[in-house]
């Protein structure tokens, strides 16, 4: 049996930073609008295509683009230099884990210049996944969230003390599953963290939602599924977390694909 | 002297949980893309009448709203309820310090109804500041960000390596500024980190960016700046931060208000 | 008394034209969704000060701007040039007409450079209305729509005998408003057509519906209002309109200003 | 040789009419803008695939979708559930002539129930081209500007003038090429119209030009391509467009597909 495997997109906006502050400092609320909308573009049209993509640092998105081939980055290129005022540098790398697949697509991006080199604009480097290679276990998705969350923090402590805690779970988590098992997790907003994993054997769950329990009290709960895609697996990952849900269960592991939309 | 006075806006999306799994799962792509567009224009509305909106959980954001009165906060339920399939409720209360507002603020929109309660739609609760109460001194920005983050990280970790080194520099900072000054501070975007304090005197910015350093090994710097409205004392912190690069010094306090745009 | 004035905006884009077709041909769907997104934006915070804006030919945007000033002028030139990959120009007028105060902001912008010119670049030239001169009769807009369209249109004959149904009616009444009372009017979706009037007097509007009705067939009915604003001006005539459904009538005149939002 | 065939979608907003009237009529601002921001996405998204849409009523857009199947229809009828207050049902046909496949498009939605139906919700109806059925030679674009606007009208008549102008020359085309020879034409920004014709012989594109001059003293130059999506046709024939430019000639025709993006 082959092993699966994880492609991987940094996304990088080019010479960034100094825009920001050419000629002058630019106001805060335009910046933020900027980004939120290029990421809300690009998760669009990476979505399109079977896709995932975190905002990470706004200025550096993460994706896991299994399905996605040049074309479909080029593509996305392309319109944001028609619709935005800045451009996006793309590098892509596949590999058997996600954080081995990042470091390589980070690598080949450091190459080819600086993130803020005035002269990089509009690279693309890297090679995605032929189609025949590709295999219906190539992405793992964990999809967590808090148990009952609303009733315990947002209606009862405060905004600042919902964030903390969400913020201080999520660093927790981020910082085990990726020293454990080489996996990337992002909080994409509420109480939901999802992660990308090498497979949904490596990673020992157990241990990871204990670990945020002894570190930071706050008590997870994660479904988890595979696809070709990241879509696929996060949905088949999604209906595991209401089985989560519906059976007072920690960790349930989807059986097969999801096919919602 | 008056004491300064700031005005804390939180934005809770009704019923947002339940309508994301109602009647299946939604596509993960479509709602990453709604909550980054909600709040793209929220933060454009927002800061039309000079204030700041952070997006927090995305579901619970977090705006500091001098300058803004009950019909701009209407105005801003409307404009939600009229182009996205959520809406969202508003709860605004005023105190000396960040904290204590937002604290206020969550248990207005606390006692009107629970966040997942599906009869509580547009709740509007609060007061917000008479104009002649209001002074140049009300709001306080300190923005951080971390000495030389391109050359030292984005182009020579990996970007994971990167993103989890903000993301525990910012968790480190936000629970000391909180705990020691309540003040308020977020993530925004790159290696940017805007607080929202008391008073530039209050805070003893020294401390914070030693406690970073101590805790995580990363170097921040800061520019302060206080202001009528989150935009103005915002933009004398982005130019005090400026002023930091160009000294090489660690702190900079904005002597006057900015009037950049 | 004194005369009504209106208030007027030429919203243009600098050299588009040229940027469309360098160094290729750009992607006609992109255009599509920039121009398209762009006058989103610029109707959304036109909108907040109480104007209206109409795409017109996209490139050149005409705004019906009482209320707005200078400032707001700027930070609509300023969203766009931190938003988008093109930058704008805008020239205000005030007149007793409409079609007078757009032929003064015309003649203006011409001024100061070609549309084409590299080197015209966000131009911001005339000037705005002092507060103090402003009426509650200042803007005057008659909002007509086809009687029963769905019914008669929609759901009946094709999409495209619909589409050029109301662009022939859109084009009649525009060419008859314009030279019997100097009044601009623009097509704003569905089957309606928004018309800035000098006057709730001046125009005649039930010869303007006879001569639509003689030239193509299509019956027209519709609300008139006035205000401060167009805003305001425009949701009495909406609300003008609803009593032409309610009626049974052609025309009807809204009393006094609307307060909805 | 087999036929060419063009495939239509006709967008309708279910039930739109109401709502933007209940429970009061809401702010033109907003409408203006949800209705934009919805043809943006639409377009970006119809564009993925390699097709055009265009806003024609913008509660009725009107769609190429050559290259788009089935699933690709419900993802945009998906995408629309997902970001916006409204859905949209879509009707699918397909012809030899774009007039054709239009009209079957409109009876295949009326059948299904009208489009103030509140209880016709994301009807999806007709069916798509097999993907083996295709050519090369499916969609003709013919791709209309104005000889020298900007010089003629932009820079010297005013706004409203030139408004009038391209709107006429438009309204004008539109029907003849209609009438003439089964063509969809559609107005899409600054001096341009492009046409989707049954085929580049069919149409007499030098009686067309000279009927608009005839008739409305403006005259056009046009760009013709083919290709197996309306992009492919459409890239042809803006390039075909920037040879008459070059060569100061009124019609050109593509040879063959152009492949920029």
């Amino acid at each position: 049996m082959s092993t699966p495997t994880i492609q991987v997109t940094l996304v990088q906006l080019d010479n960034y930073g100094p825009w920001t502050v050419t000629p002058e400092p630019r106001r805060e609320t335009d910046l933020q609008s900027l980004q939120a909308r290029l990421f809300a573009d690009v998760s669009r049209q990476v979505g399109t295509g079977g896709g995932y993509v975190f905002h990470s640092r706004f200025d550096n998105m993460i994706a896991v683009t299994n399905g996605l081939d040049d074309e479909d980055h080029a593509a996305i290129q392309r319109t944001v230099r028609n619709q935005y005022p800045v451009t996006v540098s793309l590098s892509v790398a596949t590999s058997d884990t996600p954080a081995a697949a990042l470091e390589l697509a980070s690598e080949r991006l450091q190459r080819v210049g600086s993130a803020q080199d005035s002269n990089r604009e509009e690279a693309l480097v890297g090679d995605s996944l032929d189609d025949e290679a590709r295999t219906v276990e190539d992405v793992t998705v964990a999809h967590f969230d808090v148990d009952d969350f609303t009733s315990r923090y947002t209606d009862r402590v405060d905004a600042f003390d919902a964030h903390m805690s969400v913020t201080t779970a999520y660093a927790t988590l981020m910082r085990y599953l990726y020293r454990e098992c080489d996996a990337l997790s992002f909080f994409v907003g509420g109480d939901n963290i999802v992660s990308i994993c090498p497979s949904a054997e490596t990673a020992n769950f157990q241990d990871a939602i204990q670990h945020v329990i002894a570190e930071t009290g706050i008590e997870l709960k994660v479904g988890i599924g595979r696809g070709r895609t990241a879509h696929e697996a996060g949905m088949s990952a999604k209906h595991a977390l209401e089985e989560c849900r519906a059976n007072g269960t920690r960790i349930e592991r989807a059986l097969a694909t999801a096919h919602g939309d």
